[in-house]
């Protein structure tokens, strides 16, 4: 479909001095992959979410991403292609949101990759609440501080101090101790298909949505901001057993369509509630990062802060789109 | 009004090391401010822009920004306040876009502080090429730029080699090689007033809007997002006599309810449309950076470089909104 191409396009033209393309593919790489003596990481997705994944490919980051059409998988010829383009010899780590489609091309191209003598590894990052089973878990904002804390990691340790399985274990450390969940007012329209994903009537909200335009798992009255804010908070705090004293990272996304003073104002009323639970709101992220096309509707992701946690999210990066407001 | 109230908390809130508030008002400070030895800048708007101005304020751009209810002017008192607050004893200058309120409180403002003994003066940002006579032009994206620029270069001059004269023409060189004009394909809906402030067929479009929820100066039918890049790269581009040659910073923004992913492909057609009048897009800037709540639109605004504004541009800066992708 040409308006992923058209976008990925945008994206690289926007970013020479990082970014670059692959010819007639939908992969796009760190501008100086291969690094050698550093443990590569590679993500992807479907299209409709950026600025990710394209735009966190940078020094500190992703080395690449590969890109499917609108919220579908990237195609496992990409993926694989991106590996054997990016691999710096130490081995790949793949950043997967638990979506089907993703988790089947990754999961073959991981396994081709291992064929053609490239060590990857995979993990899975899924840290949407909403979902009581773990392993049914969508991969929502989380992987964007995976691709971060473990991206930071992996640059430290440039030169071959540092292994795949490090990667790999700190990426884990993030995922299982993340968490997220959102609301949306109004869907989204995949091109496509042309019609909206699903219908809200104006005074009701979906909770607990994805991030392809699928409905949420509950359906409730409208809330106000403030206890929309309260409810999400205690949900993930609940699940991560976030105790008083604990520091967050706290990343307030709006999912495509919502406007950036709405954005604030949910922040403001998440920082509220996390404070009055005694949970110091210790960085902040306020942005779209992984949006659902143009869905009204806000997200939330809470990461469970250590001091080594902490650092890594602090170090500098080359990626575009990599800001406290993005 | 408490949403402005809400938003403008949460923007200091996501970024403590950078702003203040003035508590009580809606003024958003340096966190260091007043900067001794250095032309102080002050610019302000209504609310429902985020992240203007306040995403904005930090070293390298404004000392201050003073923020009003929704698309209303800030209070004449908070603007003076605001240049008392801020001034480091060099004077203040006032970046001020071209609407009537706006302009009625911050000249009120510019005239006390000068009787209160603070030099103030102002520069008229008024880029919008959609209108023909330069003095009802209204200010849209320029400001940005203005505020950037003119920042860099009053950061540059700390220490007092630079006076406000100086800042002043430089501001005032950025507004006289900017350009801007946008389109809108849904409007957007004020909270007080509670219903959008204009309606759209769907098979129209919305040219010339401003970014206060208004009309544009023309309805015409439908088209495609790369026929609406010819169109506007072409109205900019006579307005400001670009030649094969010149090079351009570009701002293509979402007007607040606009996808990542359409931005994107608005950037790429203008490029296209740049490059093939021998125009070089030298710096880009694809996100919101002023927008109007949740319009669904885009909006260009295109600067003529020298080699003195590309650096300025180019210079380092600690506001939290300022990045290529915001």
């Amino acid at each position: 479909m040409s308006v992923a191409n058209d976008a990925l396009e945008g994206m690289v033209l926007s970013s020479p001095d990082v970014l670059r393309r692959i010819p007639g593919r939908r992969i796009v790489l760190r501008k100086d992959a291969p690094i050698k003596g550093k443990v590569t990481l590679v993500s992807g997705a479907g299209s409709g979410h950026e600025p990710g994944h394209v735009g966190y490919v940078g020094r500190g980051m992703l080395d690449a991403a590969a890109m499917g059409d609108v919220f579908s998988a990237p195609a496992t010829g990409d993926v694989l292609t991106a590996i054997q383009s990016a691999d710096g010899g130490l081995g790949v780590l793949l950043v997967l949101p638990n979506y089907g489609g993703d988790v089947l091309n990754f999961s073959l191209a991981e396994r081709k990759s291992r064929e053609a003598g490239i060590h990857a590894e995979h993990v899975l990052v899924n840290d949407d609440v909403a979902i009581k089973e773990r392993s049914r878990r969508r991969g929502v904002g989380a992987a964007i501080f995976v691709e971060k804390i473990a991206g930071a990691f992996a640059e430290r340790g440039r030169g071959g101090t540092t292994s795949l399985v490090d990667v790999k274990r700190t990426a884990e450390t993030v995922v299982s101790n993340s968490g997220s969940m959102g609301v949306a007012l109004a869907p989204c329209t995949i091109p496509a298909v042309g019609r909206p994903t699903f219908a809200i009537p104006e005074d009701e909200l979906e909770l607990g949505i994805g991030i392809h335009g699928e409905p949420g798992v509950e359906r409730v009255k409208m809330m106000t901001a403030d206890a929309i804010s309260e409810y999400l908070v205690g949900r993930i705090a609940e699940d991560l057993h976030l105790a008083s004293g604990d520091r967050a990272a706290v990343m307030a996304r709006g999912m495509g369509g919502t406007s950036n003073m709405e954005k604030f104002i949910f922040y403001r009323d998440v920082c509220r509630h996390l404070v009055s639970r005694g949970i110091v709101p210790a960085n902040s992220f306020v942005g779209e990062y992984t949006a659902s096309m143009e869905m009204e509707g806000v997200h939330l992701t809470l990461l469970r802060l250590s001091d080594e946690l902490k650092g890594l999210l602090e170090d500098p990066t080359e990626a575009p789109a990599w800001h406290s407001w993005s």
